[in-house]
């Protein structure tokens, strides 16, 4: 078993230390928040005062913050890699711009240590019960690894390539899940106002060329398939503001990267603008309702 | 065995005449094309000087025409119904608006006839090999009745509920697959751009929330995957023109259905843009290459 | 002075035939609404009983109805050409698809009369006042003949071209009039987002590139400019719906002229959207408010 | 007269900095190309052998460089600051992110300096010409005192308000500009497609709500105008490149403002579609071939 610091305990990051611990590692821990480190005090975890308390005798680093700059700030700004004992392995959970995970590894590397980047999909519940994805970018040396321990908090492992492409994987999959998200409401939206059955034009849709993982597994309609969100008022699943948090990533990406993607980046318009209207935390599916309208 | 009367026997109702045929039943056919009535007499039909001699003894009377124009002119303009037997059933198969199905069938109830919108998928491939999907729009005895004699040309045969409600499925199905094939695109694009493997970008994908038919089965990026158009010159498959006309069929019931598709929309002015640009007879997968360039 | 037939005496069509009245001409009409009519009586006009009753006299046959199956349902259907005299005008001033209006023209012409389509822009307030805009499709000859009768109405007169290209004329400036306006409304509102004050924005880009009509005169945030529907809680002006309306046109127009209007599609869904959510019969330049949001 | 700091003399730096030697200033300068530095020379300059040598005597220096971290590296990272006298007045002209421009006046501040950011338009001819227009962000005092330096290189100088606003104001109206470009493009193809002639259909939305910048001086359609880039195969004019460089800009600004902008993210994709088809160098109203195409 492995001596771990765990930097980040919101909601994500809280339940994910839990697990390591669960699963018989030594963890230190800092977050800003009192609360969540009582909470993780609770669990097993040793508090820490600082992220470069944590990290002294660590032999891994994760890391689960809200964005870039509060990653580049830890690791290059405060010079955390100064407290990590050699030979460490670092692993970033964030999910963050891949320019910025391709330059904090990169000053992880001119200082001697190894760092992936390894963002998760799957939710708080997903946090909860262990069952992540993970996506890792970095050598095959330190996928293998880094491996054993997001195992403890995770069910898929994927090896996505070099540094940084652990997050391009991410936010290409996540833009493409925005994209027949908003797709597949259209299509049930207008098969409606058309009149058809939307259960009809589900199971019809679901094994023709149509299919995607929106219709299969989180039907956006209300009513059409029980367990989801749509069929609770768009509560719980993933919230509107954090898909447009990531699809921002991806079009930054698009941007630096001079791609062409004008479907994504509608998607960012369309779900920016349901969120000003008012349904920042609605379930991501919600964005059927922001086309259909209540009149 | 049963006595059918074929109208239309272009690329797709040519080998769907045929296959009926094979199956046993007796055909009489018409098609302007000299050329066609020659193929289809060869096979074994009966060639009618026109389509009121056609009809005249058949049971089922089957269409397969290029547009809706040409399917309002054939039974209501020329009335057609004044030469079919009483008591046969009729079949378009015609890719249509589903407000000119719902017109033609009204004509056809108003004289006495059940009349079905019965579109098809699966492109000349499947019209050759008996593989087609229908989806079928008309009332429940007269899908009973037509579901054996369409099960000769094809596999799936899907009830999709009152009369063009089959065209509503088809054109609701194709436009969430043009939307997931320029989103699939998109990302591969983006990802390829951004420094990682496709064909892991890919796998990746496959088996998270991205999913969806064109990323499983018709990945557009060429080399990729084998035998699909992407790795053949995008040659074979769906042509952008074909999508181009269907995508045009959803937007006119967007209009007059006051629908917002904005993905929709957008995805016909894309394919229109691509084909203008010299790629009408490309599959459909190539996109791709719209977006990506030369440069 | 002349004889003229005036059918259709809605918001628009009301006022109109009133001018004509005051400037001298004997009127003769015919609506649906009995209100209607009465108002038309009282301000001078002869009330018909039927369209047939109302044109039989006429050297000027005027409609101004809501949608293209109305003006085909009057003319083609109800073939009212019989009822009018030889050597008679027609003006059809509805806002209606160019080849609807191409449909009527030539049936029209094939029954010995000439016909022009002369859709107005202005609104009630230019049908009240009398200075709409008419945009003319028709003969250089029809087009000298009608101009003084459109005068009594209006007070740009523009010749267009040829059968339908009156509403051609119309259908493309409203699309671009939409299409800046919603990009008018983007610019404000990053404008304002990222700390610059609107007034400023505005008179800055009043004398540069991003000029444009909406900008010029017509505000889309309240508050920058008096006396526009933004300043007065987006009432009075153009409607959404009567914007979705045109746009509608337009996207049917591109559909069947395989042209790729990308941010003209973009257009009619988010305006569609806005409506959907309840906002159908505020001014057009609410759109401003659909992107920005209450929260 | 003044001593001014001339740093980076490209296409657009080099002769803005000959303009400030023609209005009787002293112009210290450099750049790494030792060809423009040469130029420069020959028209009076002293040239420097670096940023710190060139801006030591200046009472001004003013910037004009490619990109945001071009600027920030100069200020920030090498802190020019440092050498540059006490009391000048700093003015940086290059286009670059708001939040970028912000960056740096804030770390000029803390080292006791006033500085504005002074974005241009008018592109190389204007550059030339001394005809630019000027967009300057900062307090009232440092615009009454760059005023009078920056009228020497062109012809209209506003103040958009305080630090960054030069930037938004310009990001927003290039933005703008894209926007009624594409759009009037999209209605001038969709008449011509439809039968109207492109002249007539001009000269009739230029007196309507349809008119805009790009209509009245810049038409998209060649044969139109006279002297646009349009008629000239699209050379000359703002390019292809430099307008998505501009609308990245715009969009990375939505992003971290979260604003909503449809259409002009869409304009973003686009021009870079339109440019990895290989027409980066065109002038951006080509943007009209890319949709109209070539069959």
């Amino acid at each position: 078993m492995a001596q771990i610091a765990f930097i980040g305990l919101g909601n994500m990051g809280g339940p994910m230390a839990l697990n390591l611990i669960k699963a018989g590692h030594t963890l230190s821990v800092f977050d800003l928040n009192p609360a969540a480190l009582d909470n993780a005090k609770q669990g097993g975890a040793k508090v820490a005062n600082s992220p470069e308390e944590a990290v002294r005798e660590a032999d891994f680093v994760i890391s689960m913050l809200p964005s870039s700059p509060h990653v580049e700030s830890l690791y290059i700004e405060k010079n955390l890699f100064q407290s990590i004992k050699k030979g460490a392995l670092i692993a970033d959970c964030s999910t963050i711009a891949p320019d910025s995970a391709r330059k904090v590894a990169k000053a992880a590397n001119e200082q001697g240590f190894e760092m992936v980047d390894a963002p998760v999909s799957g939710g708080v519940g997903g946090a909860q019960a262990g069952t992540l994805t993970f996506i890792v970018g970095g050598s095959p040396a330190a996928f293998e690894k880094i491996k054993p321990i997001l195992s403890a908090m995770g069910k898929n492992i994927f090896h996505a390539g070099d540094s940084g492409t652990g997050q391009v994987a991410k936010i290409c999959n996540n833009m493409l899940l925005a994209i027949h998200m908003i797709g597949t409401s259209e299509a049930l939206n207008l098969g409606v106002n058309c009149g058809i059955d939307p259960k009809t034009l589900s199971e019809i849709m679901k094994v023709s060329s149509g299919r995607n993982w929106s219709l299969e597994v989180y039907n956006p309609l209300p009513g059409v398939m029980e367990n989801v969100p749509a069929s609770k008022n768009y509560s719980g699943g993933f919230g509107v503001d954090l898909m447009a948090k990531d699809l921002g990533l991806s079009q930054e990406a698009a941007i630096s990267s001079r791609t062409s993607t004008p479907l994504g980046s509608l998607a960012l318009s369309l779900y920016r603008a349901h969120s000003r209207n008012g349904s920042g935390k609605l379930d991501f599916s919600s964005i059927l309702q922001f086309l259909k309208g209540s009149s």
